[in-house]
């Protein structure tokens, strides 16, 4: 392998959404006196996720980033789980616990090890405003930031992952995809990309039904990004 | 002002082009017994940069990155100055002395001072991986890369400035342009954004002729980033 840079999926791969929102979102509701089931809204809202971007991706919907998408998963679901009578403000600041997540306790230790050797940048279906809040919060030591809103198209549009390549001039074959879902590696392999994958078993909490474990030919699979950068590291 | 980021112009603003082009090639020459005219054709090379960009903001050439304009020039300009009889590979190591330009001395110490409060990004006509090339080298603590090449335009095109704020999610007056070239802040502040100049007198050496100092009504003017980042602190 001649890989160059590293693209990281982010949401379960480098930060733990679900834990992160429930706790954050739950404090905060106490500290309200509100009675919400969070749990059931974070994972409803996660649930959103993908058939919004679906919406895009067909052409059902202009190019809308993921801030926008969110908000109006956030507004059609939250009645239904209690988050009722918040100001407009207050559920922007809901919304915005996206940008608020926190990385998993080896993301930092194993991406500082990484950018001594490689150009590391997410590769993430999040906006650009999103990933900076998040990386100067978490300390993600990222080169730069590269995502769907930078190319209007979310993955595995083909156009994420070689858009990519472009910006970085390099060859898909000298930049890997780093993600805990195995169906975002099969897209980037399928273009050329090289490909790690990162076991994240409690990423969707009691609710995991995939990704257990790697499911294709990866080049590399590791069980944390901690691991993972000793694998990568020569 | 309720400024929440700070993009950079970088050639000439936070990189000293001239003197490293000069220091590297002249070196690299000298090591090879060449009899080039390094600062002549480093000027002219120089002079040749906005000639080439506006041929494609005229639509003249299709879009076309600053690698590849860079490159264009130094072929056309070579041979005039006793640059002949170079390799491929050797032509384009010279070409990407410009990923391996040097920060002025105060430029690292003043970004790593303002990060501590604002986001912080290029906004040049540089292509991204001269930019990533730049800053890993350098030690430049960008938050995220943004350039001519993510909006396939060059400064001064509104594009630019008003596509960094979009994606960084912020009003045009929460973002302001700090460089050392004068009609480039005039283009930002048309647009509403904030604006920082910051002097760099020897930037084209014995040639200057122009930017010795402000020449609008900037927001903050400073000697250099260092004074630039304690004007900035709250």
């Amino acid at each position: 392998m001649d890989v160059r840079a590293i693209l990281f999926d982010v949401f379960g791969t480098v930060v733990d959404w679900r834990g992160s929102l429930i706790n954050e979102l739950g404090a905060w509701g106490a500290g309200r006196g509100l009675t919400v089931d969070w749990p059931g809204l974070v994972d409803a809202w996660r649930g959103a996720y993908a058939p919004s971007m679906d919406r895009v991706r067909r052409g059902e919907l202009p190019w809308t980033n993921l801030d926008a998408l969110h908000r109006g998963s956030l507004a059609e679901l939250a009645p239904r789980f209690g988050l009722v009578d918040q100001s407009e403000d207050d559920m922007e600041w809901v919304n915005l616990g996206w940008h608020r997540l926190q990385p998993w306790p080896d993301s930092v230790p194993g991406l500082v090890r990484l950018r001594k050797q490689y150009v590391l940048s997410p590769l993430s279906n999040a906006n650009v405003a999103l990933l900076v809040d998040m990386a100067r919060r978490g300390g993600l030591p990222w080169d730069l930031v590269l995502c769907a809103e930078v190319f209007q198209h979310y993955k595995p549009d083909p156009e994420t992952y070689l858009g990519a390549c472009r910006l970085l001039a390099l060859e898909p074959s000298e930049v890997m995809l780093c993600a805990a879902h195995n169906s975002d590696l099969a897209a980037a392999q399928q273009l050329g990309l090289r490909t790690g994958f990162i076991t994240r078993p409690s990423e969707y909490g009691p609710h995991q039904v995939r990704d257990f474990g790697p499911e294709g030919q990866w080049d590399v699979v590791a069980a944390d990004i901690e691991e993972f950068a000793g694998k990568m590291s020569t």
